[in-house]
């Protein structure tokens, strides 16, 4: 049984792109482990009007489960919790109990940020938060603002609402509860979990591995096979039943003869693989970056437990800092330029030396929009990684908008780093 | 006359969350800057039953244009251009000038790269490409990908659909000749330009802004108020015809009033006051950062001319490097630890000193999961800002995950860096 599930995710703020909505997609993850399939996520403004078109056009595509995020809070622009009472034909009250029990949260949180506040208007915006659509299971809120999983009224049909909250961290610890809650249980049983597997290759253009996909076309029944080209790197990511496997055993295998020498992960990140690589050889790592500016250790450290083997980095942007810093020779400075892959030598040999790593990583080149020459247009960039057992190097010319470029360089060197930790595929 | 507009984004990596979508937000701010109002952003899979769904809702929704961005690629799951064709009633066949046009992209880019190519596989892609619904616009590829602009057929009712591409800088480089297609050029026509302004403040919580809105709220027809907390900064976003300037000066002043004291721009990013408040006054910007990782100095050299104010900064990760790069004292760093506020302020003035800086930035705490104490719990963090004219400290506990920590700790150096460098309220 195929269960499948809406997402409305409210705020003109992610409509016009202020906030990056994080909660659709991490909705989808949560509810394709479940083995429910989601088909569209709709973004609408803080406008009663179009949340209700968006519920109406969900409820109206055959969903089973239709969940909201954000517009819970206590400014009158939140407006969700009334919306979906009145679509699905429960008139909201305000529940004393939850009303108190809110109150005591935004009371502990003022206090505790040392926050002014008006009574009258915490008050207001308390009660407003407090309102409950008749016959609705509330869920507890972990900020203040609580949700709701709102069934359709007797005598009329339809997908009952998940009403959730806009912070991510609010959604997410409120998700057990949902589940928890009878109309979901309800919907989810039966529904059969999916896997879902990825193959990532480095440097294979998209309309190869089409050509692969066509020819082994018939043999893949049962798999949604989707792919994506992100800063070089293509994602192969299929989902299928339990049914499927065998199929998608011969998909992977094909994946393996035509792309063998691309194909750098059968799963894991480049990110997981450099980090598991400095982990396994008790390896340590330094940065000397000039146009990613710190992109490359601010990707490095970002995963938890990353001081054991990140000692640091230099961003050294002006010429001087690439001299003092870390020992980039003036000579070569003035003679080849800033940009040259001397010069990306240097600086790796002077993170690994001035941190005492084991491993050094040095990065340069031009970002844009300004710059460039003829000689070393915009979007050249040089690289190094120098460890104990030898060294490699990687030129290139980077396509695109600043952004793109200090991006893209980036992953280039965490596939250098990768192939000098683990082999593979050269970067 | 008030023209209304739908985005629909493609692509099940952006469903699914392993793709940010980038193009909707983008294109809801260009067409509101040309006055046309955007209602939703529906996000659907590589799946043709989602898609057609999808543009079933908008046209029935009652939009004047619907613009559809991603699909086009040479792949089995780039269905875009094929299914949009289908709902305009409009059968596609291959254009051979513009499979040859494609063709010579296609043979130029594989080249530049050194990819292999298999002729008969790029063959098929492009003519897959090159396949245009009967009297649909095309707009020429930036990158291979064409767009399109499909008026629905003869007979039928419904808005035109403008097809892009997924890549971002190939949407925005194709924008101009889809608003210069006559059937996009006849819908904007008429449509009344909105104004958008900002207010921004810092430190202020929702609910005593809303208190300020309900006040108010019967002088403010016209206005649609948006409000959003993001990292500790509170912004107030207002978007208006011409006719409400008065109720938008209103607004203004109230908001003026009772938040003086937290209000830090009517317009700017405090990423714009920062470079501007140092381009300003000439000086330039080193920074010292622990549990950011590298993120502030990313941050500082996102902007394009930032090497004319920022020198570098180092991210001092390992305790080694913050006392050898950076000259924080050995016997500091053993007596109250590496999170402390004498190490934030040593990190500045190290990063000062060392780059040679007129501003050094320091930036220590536990970014967590592991390492919080009683004493220390995860999200202390402490921070410094020196100048020629003095020096600011901040001291406080970030809520939330590793990347929540981290990111607004990043924020809050920002808003040091403003204090320091412009003023207006405590950072």
């Amino acid at each position: 049984m195929t269960v499948r599930a809406g997402i409305v995710v409210t705020g003109t703020e992610v409509l016009t792109g202020r906030v990056d909505d994080r909660n659709g997609p991490w909705l989808a993850e949560q509810l394709r482990v479940l083995g429910v399939d989601v088909g569209s996520v709709v973004i609408v403004g803080d406008r009663a009007a179009d949340l209700q078109s968006a519920l109406g056009f969900l409820a109206g595509s055959g969903v089973d489960l239709v969940i909201t995020t954000g517009g819970l809070g206590p400014t009158a622009d939140d407006l969700t919790a009334q919306v979906v009472g009145e679509v699905q034909g429960r008139p909201s009250a305000v529940d004393p109990e939850l009303e108190r029990r809110i109150g005591a949260i935004v009371a502990r949180l003022m206090a505790g940020r040392g926050w002014r506040a008006d009574p009258a208007a915490t008050a207001a915006g308390v009660a407003k938060q407090a309102r409950v659509p008749e016959g609705a299971t509330v869920i507890e809120p972990v900020g203040t603002a609580p949700g709701l999983v709102v069934p359709v009224a007797a005598g009329r049909s339809g997908p009952p609402v998940v009403v959730l909250p806009g912070p991510p961290a609010e959604l997410q610890g409120m998700w057990p509860a949902a589940l928890a809650a009878a109309p979901v249980r309800a919907v989810l049983a039966g529904a059969e979990e999916l896997r879902q597997e990825t193959l990532r290759l480095w440097g294979t253009p998209e309309s190869e591995l089409a050509a692969t996909l066509r020819r082994i076309d018939g043999q893949l029944a049962g798999l949604e096979v989707t792919t994506c080209l992100r800063d070089g790197e293509l994602e192969i990511v299929t989902r299928f039943g339990r049914d499927a496997a065998p199929a998608y055993e011969r998909l992977a295998t094909a994946v393996r003869v035509d792309f063998g020498d691309t194909l750098f992960s059968t799963g894991p990140t480049v990110d997981d693989l450099v980090a598991g690589g400095l982990a396994d050889r008790g390896w340590t790592v330094a940065t000397g970056e000039s146009c990613t500016g710190g992109l490359l250790s601010a990707r490095l450290t970002a995963r938890a437990g990353s001081s054991a083997w990140v000692l640091g980095g230099v961003a050294a942007y002006a010429d001087a800092a690439k001299e003092h810093l870390l020992g980039v020779p003036a000579a070569t400075l003035a003679e080849v330029g800033a940009v040259s892959p001397e010069v990306a030598l240097a600086l790796a040999e002077g993170a690994r030396q001035r941190l005492c790593a084991d491993v050094g990583v040095g990065v340069t080149g031009i970002a844009g929009p300004g710059g460039g020459t003829a000689a070393k247009p915009v979007g050249t960039v040089h690289l190094a990684a120098v460890g104990p057992e030898g060294l490699l190097t990687r030129s290139l010319v980077v396509p695109g908008s600043r952004e793109a470029v200090r991006q893209r360089t980036t992953t280039v060197a965490l596939q250098l780093l990768r192939q000098l930790l683990v082999g593979g595929p050269p970067a």
